[in-house]
């Protein structure tokens, strides 16, 4: 058995600092680079992919809607073809960026509010996953499990893998709680990697309201933005190599 | 005998036309592709790429400081390390787009502001040519003639060619003639065409003040932005192709 | 009986060109003019204010979300509180450059996806009135005629103006016919002028299905961005004034 | 005797935070609040403002060339025209926001690059005075003390005073110390507060060299960005006020 840990990366910009890249990066295996549309600039990405490469990583573009003002959280009615002309122009950027130092992308997991749109929208996951495959179709899209990303990913015909969130609860529909309902976030790293280490063995895990629903993730979406995150990666990391659970990029 | 001729285009920008792109496709071997830091965006980008597919010409990114509102004409005093990321990005972005096309680029081409700065100043250019050889060793840089480029070029190691002005006043230094001095610029197309025929032909061109001066460039720098300029560029492209020296782009 | 001819303006970007102001400046009475988050920049608006100061216009802001890419006509979900200060800030913006030229403003009028948004949702009309008046309680809020947006200025207490727009067909509810729809759009100057001058005279226009509907507009939107709205404003003008109905600025 | 005290605020911007603008407000007198074009957005800006009211300071609108990325940090050859328009856009953005809060400005202070080509060059320098001037002839310029920034605002005949650095060292001609040379910036508190002191009660300071040069400022600029530059600005302010001399805001 075997998983694959991603977290979000690179997400300065210009003079401003954001997260703990450095403090988090041993214990993933994926990362995600801010591509300079909701988050990050050209310098900081050749930082951020320099430091990937010291750490071994596997790298994945993050690209977003162009709102570095909203960090990408904000939906825009973005029509599918700039949508598809975004996304082909970060993964890009980012491929150039990772070719200075002889690296090759993984991945491509959308950010924010473009995440959201796509994971109710088989629509707008085609459009992601149509540029993700003209680019190159070895790259992988990281798609949320079960979600309308996977039936867009399924329907362009990209390689694809499906991602759960390590902190969040479950419906029974094997869909996200809303974060405005109580009990979304689960905020205890050992009830956390508990329940990421059910994912992975049983492929289900239980639902906010005490139900088992089937999930079974090929990576795990881990957050490296406050010292508390760090710690949550930590005991995912030490619960999962403890039951003998190998921890690799999905790709290799 | 052959020569290329290279020309700016892709500088819409949203909603807004600028050039007359399709208009002078026709006529010139290879092109410049705004890359969305002075002028277009990914969409508008994509839209150049299938033309310039269409009408089978060779592909160079335009890459620029980061200056939509100067059309990246203003000089900044950005460090090496910048105008470095800036232009792997830029370079990135426009390659991926290409790919999605099934294209591979031939050369870069620095934009402006930051071209001026290369002119001049060996170290900006060895910056600009360092990005280029580190994103892709086959890449060609397109130099001034004898300039300072030239220089940044060589050191760095990158593939390069020269390019001079077709409708340019030169100095006896070779150097370009300041748009601000009277003759800078020649306006009639028979007189440029003659001009651009004895530079492939003889190795020289005559300068602003009667003599003449080693020129010999590789491709040769045409506009497409007004309708007078398309009239230059099949005034030169005729004269040339008459006199039986080949048209292609300067990597065939 | 009076109107006023209100018309988007200053719209050019940089070196980008949009529109034909300095032709349609002598039929309109105010004028909305981009505060550089859809279109424009600060020395685009210096411009604008001068050509409007010749010109005797009333002047009003038309601020949007922030969206120079897509020329603010793409929805965005951004918070009552961003779209307030953002409203704030572009005001405050043209307001400053007026100031330079003596002048002062007469009213704001949201663009496009904001506009769109706050004909549908009181409350986003209500954080684009609460902007308005906050900053000067005298302005003017451009309100689509018997819209949301009427109710969130009544809401906020903001003075306000109804527009209907000339060459747009209406459906019995008073709204706007889709422009995805057939006969959305009349093309006919002289229709479109006769249709105006019987709102003014009658208070009611013809729907698209033949009926009748209230609308009593104390000013009539019109376009300047090509050649034929430019003879469709003029035909407007002729009509109303022939008729005896004053042209002037509804705060004057 | 009275001195003002005044420090940039207000350089957060989107999700990203920069400052202790809470922690030093309590010891300044005016604030130079970032416009959006350096640093800043209009959500921040409303904010800064609000914090601004609550501790009673004098406002400044701290206008910088369009570089975000680059913080404003590097000079842009924008010409005198786009400084001009860009400066009047900054400052009325920021008069608006203060209108909703019922507060005027008290003074402009360029950022950064902008502030160091004034500092040189007085047409630069009178390029934003008569945009401060013709927004609102009370608006006060803040000037680096006996520099061309106060050539510019003399020959504009704008309102102007002159500030000292309190952590800087000066050359025998009353010009600022290159960060690139050794002891250009002084770290101890006491030291700075000393220096201060002596500034305000003697109008002179002590050069690099040893030597006394004349330096009279009405306001001193201290640094908000660091918990040691707050422990700086609290012994400045308690030395001074320990000598009798009244800190306000120059205005007032």
């Amino acid at each position: 058995m075997r998983i694959d840990l991603n977290c979000d990366m690179g997400e300065s910009f210009g003079v401003y600092t954001l997260g703990h890249d450095e403090t988090a990066m041993p214990y993933v295996t994926s990362i995600n680079v801010a591509c300079g549309f909701h988050a990050s600039d050209p310098n900081n990405i050749v930082k951020t992919i320099k430091k990937a490469k010291r750490h071994n990583l596997a790298i994945g573009a993050h690209p977003s809607f162009p709102d570095l003002v909203g960090f990408g959280r904000r939906a825009m009615a973005a029509s599918h073809e700039e949508i598809y002309a975004d996304v082909v122009y970060q993964i890009g950027a980012l491929m150039g960026i990772c070719k200075t130092e002889g690296l090759t992308l993984q991945h491509v997991k959308p950010h924010g509010a473009l995440y959201n749109m796509a994971e109710k929208d088989s629509k707008v996951a085609a459009a992601i996953a149509k540029a993700i495959k003209d680019v190159d179709p070895n790259l992988f899209m990281i798609c949320s499990c079960g979600s309308m990303m996977v039936q867009g990913a399924q329907n362009v015909g990209v390689k694809y893998v499906e991602e759960a969130f390590a902190d969040r609860a479950y419906t029974q529909e094997g869909t996200l709680v809303s974060r405005r309902e109580q009990g979304a976030v689960i905020h205890d790293p050992q009830v956390v990697a508990a329940r990421v280490l059910t994912m992975i063995t049983t492929g289900k895990v239980q639902t906010i309201d005490g139900f088992a629903v089937a999930l079974k993730p090929q990576t795990i979406c881990v957050h490296g933005d406050t010292p508390g995150a760090i710690d949550m990666i930590k005991a995912i990391r030490t619960s999962v190599v403890q039951e003998g659970i190998e921890v690799r990029p999905f790709s290799v």
